[in-house]
C-alpha cells in the first residue's frame, strides 16, 4: 500500500496487502462494535421489537382480583360435589356480575351468582361452574350438572404476576407478547435501548442521486437505498448523505460527521484499489484499518475500520451486488450486535442445483439462486448486476476448495 | 343463539351453536377477505418490504454504457494474447480514466488506458486487464502478465438491463435489492399497494387505558397492544380506537366506524357467549356471523365476520393470551392476505418435551413453550396470563386426539 499517487499522474494502482477470510473479516468487526448503552424512553404501544434496557418490576399484582376465567357461576364448590346430568344440583340465582363490576354480594350456601369472565369473584364463592356445565332451571335458579372443586375457573390474584416480581430482563426484545405484559402492568412507556444511527456515505464521482438526469459515464445511486433498507430491516435508523466525491478532503468531512453523529458509518465505493479509491487514505489518519480485501465474491473489497471515536467503519464495494452481499454478510450482524438485537435469524431451504456451477477457487463464493419447484438456479450476472439479487430468492456458499457444483447437488438455500 | 337477555335480568347465557375446526375457521376467515386494490405512490428510500402493484419497466439501459468491473487497464484483447509472467506484454499507457469521467481518448494498437472500476470503456478497447494481471513497467507504460479475452472484466451496455424490459412485476415484496434495483433505474418512487388499516377495537367495562388508576375489578387494556404490534408486524397499519363499552349501542357506533374507514376490524373481548357479549348482537344487523367458536385452546370464542361494507372482521377473546394465539393464527394470515403479502415465514425447531404435556382431547392446542438447551417446557398457565406468552419461545401443536405427551417426546417447535 504505497504512497497515495500525484492527482492526474499515470501512478500505478494499489494492489491488496493480504485477503482476509470471511470469518477473520466479521470477527474483526465485531470485535470493533460495542453494543450501544445508551438507553431512551419508548411508549409502549410503539415499543415492539426494542430491546428492553432496564429490569421490569411489576408494580401490582396480575390479575389483581380474583377473577372467573369462563363465562358461568360462582359458587362454593362443596354445594356441586356430585353433580351430574343424572344428578344435577338446583342453586338459587342471587346477582349478576359482569367483568368491572366491583365485587357481588356474598355466595351463601346453596347460591350462586351469575359471572361473565373476567368477572370479579364474590366473597364466599371459590370456584365458577361454566355455563356449559348448567342446564335451565326454575325461574331464579340454575341447574348445575357438572362437579368442581375449589379454584376452578379462577385465576387468583396476582397468580400471572405477583407484584415486585421482576417480569422482563434487561436485554430481552419486545415480542407483542411482552408488549402486551407491560401494558397489563400500566406502564405507558419503558426504557429501551437507543437504536443504532448509521451514517451512509455513497462516494463516486460516477454517482447521481435519483430525481437528477444522468450523464455520460454517470449511474444512479442505489447502494444508499439497499444499504438504507437493510439498516430499517435490522434495527437501525439510516442517516442519508449526499454523495460524496473521490477526493480525499471530501472524505474526511464526511467521516467526521459519521465520529460526531453516528453510531456506524457505511461507506460505499471507494473501498477497493483505485487510484481514486481514497477511502482507506481518508480512514487512516481518523482510526484503524482491521480488515482491507476478504476472500468472497462477490465483495472481495471490504474495508472494516474502527475510527478513533469508537464508531466502527464499514467500506462495501461499489458495484451493487458485492455491496448488498457484503451487507449481509458483515452490516447485518454488526448492526444487529449494536443494536443488541440476537443474530437474524437464518432460514434456509434446502433444494437441488437445476444447472451445473463452476466456481473460482481460493474464495468464498455466495451465489444469489433462483428457487423453481425445488430447484435452485444461478442468478449471478456480475457484481455490478442488481437483477443478480432482485431475482434471487435467497443465496447458497461454496467453499474456498471447491471448483464445481455439478446439477443435482443437494444444497442448502438460506432465503433473503 | 336465543333472544337478548333483558338488561339487569337474570337470564342464563347462550351456549356456542357449534365449534369450527381451526382449518374452517381460517377458511372461512380468508374467504372474507379480499387483497386490497388501493395502490398509493411510494418513495423508493422508504419502499422496502412494500408490495409492488403495477409492473416496473426499465427506461433506461443498466449499465447505461459499457464500463470496467474491475481496476485495471482498458487494452484491445488481441494486445494481450499469449501475455504471462514469462512472456510479459508492454503496453504504453496513454491516460487515466475513472468512474464518472465521459470516455478517455482511443485505445490504438500497443496501447492502453488506465480504468477504474465502474469507468466507461474507452473507444477501441475492447477488455480489462485487472490491476493483478500487470506489473509496474517503465515510466508511462504498463507491463501485462495475463492474457485476456474480448469482454473480459466489461459489464456491456444493457447487459444487466435492457431499456424498455419489464423487471418486476406487480405482486413482488420490495427487497433491499429490488429497492436498489429500482433506484439504478432512477425511479424515485413506485406505485405499491396500500397496507391495510387495521381498526383496534378494545372492549369490556372493566378495560382501563394506559395511564389510569385501576379501580376494583378492573385491568388494564393489554390487547390492544399486542394486536398493534402484531399488525404492525405483517404490513398493517393500526387504528387505535379508546375501549368501547358492554352495550349494544356502543358496540354498534364502533363498528359503523370500522366501516367506514378501516380495511379490516378487530374487536378484543365480548365474542364469547356471556350476557354482556354484545359483539354477536352488534355484528349481526352489520353483516353475516362465518364463525362463532372454534375447537382451539386457547382461544375457543373467535368470531368472524364479513361486514355489509365488505371487510372482514376478527372478534378475539377478551382473555389476553387467547387473543395473542388467535392473532397469530388468524389475524395473521388474514392480515397478509389482504395486504398481498406472501405467508409469514414459519421457522420452526425440532425439541424434546422436557415434561410430561396433558391435553383436554377435543381441541387442538396450541401449548406455548420455552426453549433450554435442546428441551421445551410447557409456560401456559392459563389463557388470562401473560407470562404464559412473554416467557414462550414458541409453540407447540397438539391435534385434537391426543390426551398426553410423555417427557422426551419430540416435538416441532414455532418460533414466534
Amino acid at each position: 500500500m504505497g504512497a497515495r499517487p500525484l492527482a492526474g499522474s499515470m501512478a500505478r494502482m494499489r494492489p491488496f496487502a493480504s485477503l482476509a477470510s470471511k470469518e477473520e473479516a466479521l470477527a474483526r468487526l465485531l470485535g470493533a462494535v460495542a453494543p450501544l448503552a445508551a438507553t431512551e424512553q419508548v411508549v409502549t404501544v410503539e415499543a415492539a421489537g426494542r430491546v428492553l434496557a432496564q429490569p421490569v418490576v411489576a408494580p401490582l399484582d396480575v390479575p389483581g382480583f380474583t377473577r372467573s376465567t369462563m363465562d358461568g357461576y360462582a359458587v362454593r364448590a362443596a354445594d356441586t360435589f356430585g353433580a351430574s346430568t343424572l344428578s344435577p344440583k338446583t342453586l338459587r340465582l342471587l346477582a349478576v356480575t359482569h367483568a368491572g363490576d366491583p365485587a357481588a354480594p356474598s355466595v351463601l350456601p346453596g347460591t350462586c351468582v351469575q359471572i361473565a369472565t373476567g368477572g370479579k369473584l364474590p366473597p364466599g364463592a371459590d370456584a365458577v361452574v361454566r355455563v356449559e356445565g348448567t342446564r335451565a332451571g326454575p325461574e331464579g335458579h340454575v341447574v348445575v350438572v357438572e362437579m368442581v372443586t375449589p379454584g376452578t375457573s379462577l385465576a387468583e390474584q396476582g397468580s400471572d404476576i405477583a407484584r415486585g416480581t421482576e417480569v422482563l430482563a434487561p436485554g430481552v426484545v419486545l415480542t407483542p407478547a411482552r408488549v402486551g405484559l407491560l401494558a397489563s402492568l400500566g406502564l405507558t412507556e419503558v426504557a429501551c435501548y437507543r437504536r443504532p444511527r448509521v451514517l451512509i456515505l455513497p462516494t463516486g464521482n460516477e454517482i447521481v442521486p435519483l430525481g437528477s438526469p444522468v450523464g455520460e459515464g454517470q449511474i444512479y445511486n442505489s447502494n444508499t437505498h439497499t444499504l438504507a433498507a437493510v439498516v430499517r430491516e435490522n434495527g437501525g435508523i439510516p442517516l442519508l448523505h449526499p454523495v460524496v466525491a473521490d477526493t480525499l478532503e471530501a472524505h474526511v468531512a464526511a467521516l467526521q460527521k459519521g465520529m460526531a453523529e453516528a453510531d456506524l458509518v457505511l461507506v460505499s465505493g471507494g473501498s477497493s484499489v483505485g487510484e481514486r479509491d481514497v477511502l482507506q487514505d481518508a480512514v487512516r489518519p481518523l482510526g484503524e484499518i482491521l480488515v482491507h480485501g476478504v476472500r468472497v465474491k462477490p465483495g472481495k473489497p471490504l474495508l472494516v475500520a474502527r475510527l478513533r471515536s469508537g464508531q466502527a467503519l464499514i467500506g462495501f464495494p461499489g458495484n451493487p451486488t458485492s455491496c448488498l452481499m457484503n451487507a449481509y454478510l458483515f452490516l447485518v450482524p454488526a448492526l444487529r450486535a449494536l443494536a443488541r438485537l440476537p443474530p437474524r435469524p437464518h432460514r434456509t431451504v434446502r433444494a437441488v442445483l437445476g444447472e451445473r456451477v463452476l466456481h473460482q477457487k481460493g474464495r468464498f463464493q455466495f451465489l444469489p439462486v433462483r428457487l423453481e419447484a425445488g430447484k435452485a438456479y444461478d442468478t449471478f450476472k456480475g457484481s455490478g448486476a442488481l437483477t443478480s439479487l432482485s431475482e434471487a430468492d435467497g443465496y447458497i456458499g461454496i467453499p474456498e476448495d471447491v471448483e464445481l457444483l455439478e446439477a443435482g447437488t443437494e444444497v442448502e438455500v438460506t432465503l433473503f
